[in-house]
């Protein structure tokens, strides 16, 4: 049973028998996404195209294998997710296939693409004031469980939860099929830190890079601090909407502790020439907040070698953002 | 052996068996191009993603298949292309893996990205006017025959030659295997219609639709004339740099002639829909020669069923107007 209030580490940690369930129900649903060759330098390495997901993100991961794992008693009631996008579309995808009421709480500044493909999957949003509560902003996850409190049903972590986390890891399960063996490193973007968990227990013995935007790294900080390091109330900006948590949970940080790698953090100039990179060298639309690894790798920022695994994880780009980036305009 | 002088049929047909061992061959160096599931109206259907081949294009297939099938004493002379910049790529990459020399014949104003990707490949790229023969234009294929007669090797035509045709056809080996089954119909990019001429060899079971852009529907043309007609000196402008051959060559029409669908007509503003409909469904990069079937298909073109295909040819756009057409600035 997973609990409105994730401030606490739950109950039961996510583990790596989970991830290899979670892998077979997905495999039952989603066929493995691409991992495609890349020469990076003089390197050749691959990437883990993500944003060709149904949803366009590898969010369909975890909250397929977090909704399909509720309790029959608990369906019913449906469930309530906070996301700025990729992980609402997840959990409405997930949902609608399973005939469940899902409610999403999402930033009024969210990305209209995100908006539009979350209400487009049937799931009812309700939007919030994204800024400091001083000016005026609202505690999403207040909206949440107070949804939650009203009977929206069980809330929905977008990375504080072990079958998230689980699910998230199923790519590199999916990823050691694909190479015929294990990667040496991952190179993950990471938000809250829910795929960077679940790869390393996925995939033991490689490396696990967790890249961030600059002043966005608390995954980073925290695993330097060895304890919670929530974003600075005066973070800068980022264009990498997919990644700004206020901090990440106890139980990333307990998974992720002693087994990742040195967080990354990397600029928005840097995504925005990885963006374009992944645009006219492998044909595919990488979202900011998905193409932070990659910008990670170009920029030199991460060691690489032949079973090097970039994911790209997703690719909900705004228009106009997008075409600006791709034309050189910002 | 094939000659310089590609006006006439050559020496032998494509046939299904030559299909097949192309995709013996293929399958042996490249990974098959994923197939993914795409909703349009109400029916789910199929894209076969080309553009994610390592020169971004389909034409990788039948320029391997070429190149691996000229006898050995033929190799040393290497071999020459005239393409507007996606056969060129094929070609290129073909030759530099073979340890070939390549000599592409380019029009002047093919997108500076299939130019610089070609020369990265390390073929030599001579350039020639495009434009009718009174207004200064160069014959390509008289530029071509030029630097055979200088020593510059075997004519590896773009679409009238029988190991090209097949090689393009092992795309529906893959399509079949990939669906567990024939597919009904596949959707054709078509310029000279060597793909489409591969497709029906190889999935002798499929309906074959050639899509072409408005004005230079030869195939389409010639197809219900019973002869080869050829593109007029007015034909109007199209953004579909990829599809203006100046004709197809009588063993494309031989093979296409009482197997393929009527030909279908696509304009630029088609086709630039098709670009942001792969843009925000599917995350893929689709210059506008390569969406013209996805194009066909979102206009009501062309009957979709279950198993129908749609084939997005390739994905080297130019950045400039792909961010116009994103952006919804043309």
């Amino acid at each position: 049973m997973i609990q409105a209030d994730v401030s606490q580490v739950p109950l039961r940690m996510p583990n790596a028998a989970g991830v290899r369930a979670a892998a077979r129900a997905i495999a039952a649903i989603l066929p493995p996404t691409p991992l495609l060759p890349v020469t990076i330098g003089d390197t050749r390495v691959w990437v883990k195209a993500e944003m060709l997901q149904p949803i366009g993100s590898f969010k369909i991961r975890g909250a397929w294998w977090r909704l399909l794992s509720l309790p029959e008693a608990e369906r019913a009631a449906g469930v309530v997710a906070v996301s700025s996008g990729n992980h609402a579309q997840g959990v409405a995808w997930a949902a609608k296939r399973l005939g469940m009421r899902a409610t999403i709480v999402m930033p009024h500044d969210a990305p209209a693409v995100k908006l539009a493909n979350t209400r487009a999957l049937g799931a009812e949003v309700v939007l919030y004031e994204r800024a400091p509560k001083e000016q005026g902003g609202q505690d999403r996850d207040a909206v949440a469980a107070e949804l939650i409190a009203q009977g929206g049903g069980t809330l929905v972590h977008a990375f504080g939860d072990p079958w998230v986390i689980e699910g998230q890891g199923t790519a590199a399960i999916e990823i050691a099929a694909q190479l015929g063996g294990a990667p040496s490193r991952i190179i993950a973007c990471c938000g809250g830190g829910g795929l960077a968990a679940g790869l390393s227990l996925g995939a033991p013995h490689a490396k696990i890079h967790p890249v961030e935007p600059v002043g966005w790294d608390m995954v980073g900080q925290s695993l330097a601090a060895g304890e919670i390091v929530p974003a600075a109330p005066d973070a800068p900006r980022t264009i990498c909407d997919a990644l700004q948590p206020t901090a990440t949970k106890p139980i990333n940080l307990a998974v992720l502790q002693n087994r990742a790698e040195p967080g990354v953090a990397v600029t928005d100039a840097e995504v925005r020439a990885a963006q374009r990179f992944a645009f006219a060298n492998l044909r595919l639309v990488v979202e900011p907040g998905g193409a932070a690894a990659l910008a990670a790798a170009l920029a030199g920022k991460v060691p690489l070698d032949a079973d090097t695994v970039i994911m790209l994880t997703g690719g909900n780009a705004d228009p106009a953002a997008y075409a600006a980036t791709i034309a050189g305009h910002d």
